[in-house]
């Protein structure tokens, strides 16, 4: 009906649509997912709550169900050729979780292999260090940090490889919902970091995946 | 005396250290310059106006200012292995060059080859589908608009590769200073963009050379 | 009682009061509804809530509800000359179409002709390309869009009608409720574009249909 | 060279291309004027101060300066047939006048006849109330304000056409640059009004001249 | 126990200390109303909602409370010489309202006179123009706007006495809760202007009832 | 030519017309005054700076110009009954004067007494302490302050007549020209305080001297 | 599992660490506990609403909890040396209590003594004076104040040794959540006053503790 | 004259008053200066660009001008007793060094030994951890950065002493002026971390100085 699922996008993008489930009805979700299916492809929903989750499942039972990340996921087909390395997630506190597998599931779900660093903030800096030379070894790392966001800073200082960060909402005051870790990493001193929106776990990993595919591939 | 070169970022890093040439005097620079040539090193210095160029050139005549990015650069050691394929740099209008400019002389600094698409804002979309077939076999884009910032989104849908955006300062009223374009490409409907800091040319071309070279190697 | 229902609108714009139902209670709106009806003419509610709908449909059966829009309407008279034309009625996404359907049905109700063109968003701009023809031909365009709210410039880019742009409120974290999309409408290098408030799905319409009067009317 | 000149929107849109002089130097402008000269169209110039104008003339000496509201025009064509009726151009105070010119040269530069009402704000009502007959006979008005911007609502609420507003950056304090203006102007109780951005004098006329377009033509 | 009253008020200000209920407990109001009872003290509360002050009532029976405009009274004292003249409460909308009884509530708690005008918005100004000579023979007005907040600039160009204006927070999108009719305020052109916090009747009222005691007194 | 002047504000207001200085050219200005002068009234002109004050004196000789509160000022016509009592102008440091001498000579300029109560800010509350006495037997307070602006809640607490609070734009950083200040004033938990916008030394003295009347006057 | 509790803390800055209890489950404050419970160390908990304290509490009932500062304490080891001196809490209205208490509690639990002066905001400024030499001989002030913030400005008039400055969110309107007090004590003429987050009456009590440990040794 | 110089500072506070050079003409300068020398106490003028140092060092020539720093200073009396420790003054990278400076020249102005850790920002870690342990000997660190301003929260991971950090406003884009920096030091993750206002380094080691006193005294 009234939705133009773009299933153009596969061709010219790699990937099929992932649907935004914030602010859908599940039945428009339903509508949506059952056309992505007709086409044989998989099916990602992001920002899907407990009870909208539910009932989709109703429905459509064949998808798994994260909380944590708040994801509807179905996989119809596997990547046919595994990719080689990893993607580093990495994030500063415990409170940044959501967020973190929201980054972590996606990827996975893209067919690569994901490392998990959390709750090695900068506020004690050991905890990173020790974690380190795992996380120069991945492709790609996703930093994930709230609160005053430095943790991407710190790293890209550390690292070779492209740095995706992600400012999260976690914090009070004038924090203001994450303009605070937001603009500490359009700010960053250290180069080769580039930011998506707050709490977009999805697109870090999106784009993170993106770049992976690249280095899997032969130019 | 005062300033701590990190020398050591070449080896962590895979780049030496870039000089940010703006609020430090020609002799701050110099000295910068000197000791990273002693280093044996490339030199590059980004936001130098023209008047501190011409200083600092009295000093070190081996330098080549070019005026409309504002940079100042000096290669002594060639990227002995050529890498394969280019980075495109699209730009909206022409009021975008400097920034442009900044971007596509850094990453030909640092040994990589640049395809620029200049003046195809999404006002006239026909420039930009004019040239998409090009802009599509690059490695990587770095998308740069002031005003709106509208124009990495529609790369976006239409280019499988990660894209750098880079929101510029042109604009005026509710522009504020291109906090409107950086909003817009942080907000961006398309997957695969992440965005630098407002007129960071220099940002959006390390983090794009950083992936290119992923490009170029074996995992 | 308290109001002083503007019953010399009519008159003065050619289009009666129409209320706006926020922070109205039903019993507010009971009475001013009354204070048009006496007047014979006809009865738009904006922004009422299903609940608030309810309470009032008791007491005035005769209107009709429009949960999505959450509009309530009754129409007393015809417009005796039907006008020639429609207004398009252009939306990004399918979570903008709460406001997309309010400005649908406002115009509706005050009797011009709409097509709808729903989920054409930038990021695939072949589904706007495929319906621009039709576009091109009304006498003038509502477009709706959140996130980063790039649709009407590409529209604008596209069309040689009047375009009322109406950001939505539909995004989170640096969309700041809406602001994204604002200020991307209010910064458009295309020509030939208006904004209104946030979600403002009726006074889009109202403008629209303004203008479409215009249309129909011999100088 | 470096722009490419959107000859194709004369087709798409009904009008050339416009330059936004800002942030260009003269030989830019003067490039991109001579490749629209050869394609024999109007030429108009907008945001050009008085010394770059005087170099671009030097040039191009058919350019006609208009110093108050820094714009270069040149008219190779005249509209064949002449339109009907007036465009209203009403300014708050005397203050908003550069950009109060700036609309109404524009939209004489598109071939419209334009009607001048300045320095009639809201503190002094009765200036209005006396020119406001003139006002209503409009097809349709662009109003500028700046300081508050209440000036819109007022007229909005007197006649039946549509109201371009533009906010103008005049004020001080808590004007922040016609930020309080542009709000005030999206928040108009008042129906029927749409909004340009700051100091967008350009955007109003061309708004209010498309609509006056349609209000000449035949649907 | 846990609050210093400030008892000495009444004689450095003329007034009693007055409760904020916002954000106190029923016993934390409680405890308060207590002490200044024990000084035989009138007792004005503010933002006090419906349960909390039915929970107060129940201990402290005597009190009225006014639900429209969330305050608790209680007067033991009569002011012994009633004042002369009175007091202009004027609004823009009928969603003002709460803010409007809350000043004018408060004034009468005060022992002054006041007259009311609600609903006579910029967006019909013939409603303003019919009640403005009863406006003008008050000491003072208190001028109360949401929305786009332009009443305060009309009022103030039309009479000569010193006018508060209070913002209110109604509104959407780009109202952002207030700010727009506060800036609104503070930018008027008009003189004779001055403006409290968003939604603080009381504090209109104060300002107005202590120049209203000034035209009362003989100096 | 031009400008519409008010001069029926002196009958409907009580005072002439005051021209604002900023951003208009000499020789508006002296179109203004000129306008002005033939009605034989007095002429005050705020915001003018010293070279242009001088190209208007070269014109119109009688002006005397204040530097350092950057009016011009001619006086015709004398207040005929000399007003009672006198309003206190209270700034909290020096860096205020430019501001606070506006406030003072606007007052004067309408025939009002002065007291000046300058640099008593609350960091040395001793200051004001000193000289609270007289200040509480003014009329009306005019209270200036910069930086954080919290002088006008400390006198609010300790005198019984209004204030009306500037905020001043002196101080950096995380002042924002100002905004520091008038947030502050806004929300004083003192009563009796009302707020004109940021450096208006005018509006405050305006504001101040309309009670001051209304003092002088027999209800 | 998830959580790497930082037990070097205690080593490198003095303390161990303190749980935000903000946006965990029950069951990670839990898993965090009893790994701080496993060093034998005290273990705070800060922003815990009852219901979560309730279910720890089943858990591990050896937990106080205190309801108005919202913190959950357990103290398994004393300080062995008690410290001389205190330190002083002092706070402008019974509103901010929530956050005074959690300052001083958390200074309790630091095992440093605390004395209150609460309800003494400058709108009554006695109130303070009477208090003030108290005040003067405590280490170190913590100084909180809602609304305009000015509390610390006056404080840091009046005494010589170190005031942390905490704004709370107690407001409405302009006062944005706490911005307002926020700016006022960042921009305080006043000198030694730092500042800590909106609401953040634990990091106020953390910094007091530290320097009044600093009072407390031999350098 | 104008000036009321806080003598009494001294004795309440511990230190004479020192002057804020911005926006004071020299004359006013002098005239405070001289006062305070009459006092026969030691004077410091903060921000004085050096034009306006000259002139008043033509008056004046004992004074010391610091032009990196932007300071005056003259030094009548020694203080008598020495102080044992030091302060540590760390910053991120050259371009805050006249910040730095500031605050170390104050602090030795106030007879304070202070240790300067200058271009040790977070993207080079290892800068910072080769200096670590002479900064944890400090009483207390004032630590100072522009861009992201993270290097305070890897500080204070590092240090048990009390930290005072300053933002400054180096930077472009995002980085809005220092608010960047300020909002990531208000959010730190790192206890014991207060905050003073954007490129305040007179204030940050004004606090400093405070907390160093009372390293030195017996409690
Ligand atoms: N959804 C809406 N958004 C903006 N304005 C509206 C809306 N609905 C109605 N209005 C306008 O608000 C006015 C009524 O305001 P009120 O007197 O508060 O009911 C009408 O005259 C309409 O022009
Ligand atoms: N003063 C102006 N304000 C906003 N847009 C303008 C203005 N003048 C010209 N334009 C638009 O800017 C576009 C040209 O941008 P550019 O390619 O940078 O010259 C034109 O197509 C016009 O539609
Ligand atoms: N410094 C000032 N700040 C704010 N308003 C002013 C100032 N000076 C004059 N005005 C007001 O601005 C109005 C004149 O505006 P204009 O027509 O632009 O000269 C006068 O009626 C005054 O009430
Ligand atoms: N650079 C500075 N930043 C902030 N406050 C300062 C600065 N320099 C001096 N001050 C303070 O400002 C007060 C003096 O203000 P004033 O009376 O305007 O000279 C002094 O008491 C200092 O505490
Ligand atoms: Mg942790
Ligand atoms: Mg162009
Ligand atoms: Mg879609
Ligand atoms: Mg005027
Ligand atoms: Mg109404
Ligand atoms: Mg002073
Ligand atoms: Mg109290
Ligand atoms: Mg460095």
């Amino acid at each position: 009906g009234f939705a133009k699922v773009d299933h153009h996008r596969k061709k010219r993008q790699g990937f099929p649509e992932v649907i935004f489930g914030e602010g859908k009805t599940p039945s428009q979700i339903l509508d949506i997912s059952r056309a992505i299916l007709a086409k044989n492809e998989n099916i990602l929903v992001t920002r899907v709550d407990k009870e909208k989750a539910e009932i989709i499942k109703k429905e459509l039972p064949f998808f798994t169900y994260h909380e944590i990340a708040q994801l509807l996921f179905y996989k119809t087909i596997e990547e046919t050729v595994p990719m080689k390395g990893y993607i580093a997630i990495v994030c500063a506190g415990t409170s940044d979780m959501r967020v973190a597998e929201e980054a972590a599931l996606t990827a996975e779900a893209f067919g690569v292999e994901v490392r998990r660093f959390y709750d090695v903030g900068v506020a004690g800096i050991h905890r990173l260090l020790a974690n380190i030379e795992e996380i120069q070894k991945a492709t790609v790392s996703v930093v994930i940090a709230g609160m005053e966001g430095a943790l991407p800073s710190v790293v890209g200082g550390l690292v070779s490889h492209p740095i995706i960060a992600v400012p999260t909402s976690i914090g009070y005051g004038a924090n203001f919902q994450g303009l605070s870790a937001l603009l500490t990493m359009l700010n960053s001193c250290a180069s080769g970091i580039s930011v998506v929106n707050i709490d977009n776990g999805f697109g870090g990993a999106y784009n993170a995946v993106t770049i992976h595919r690249i280095a899997n591939q032969q130019i």
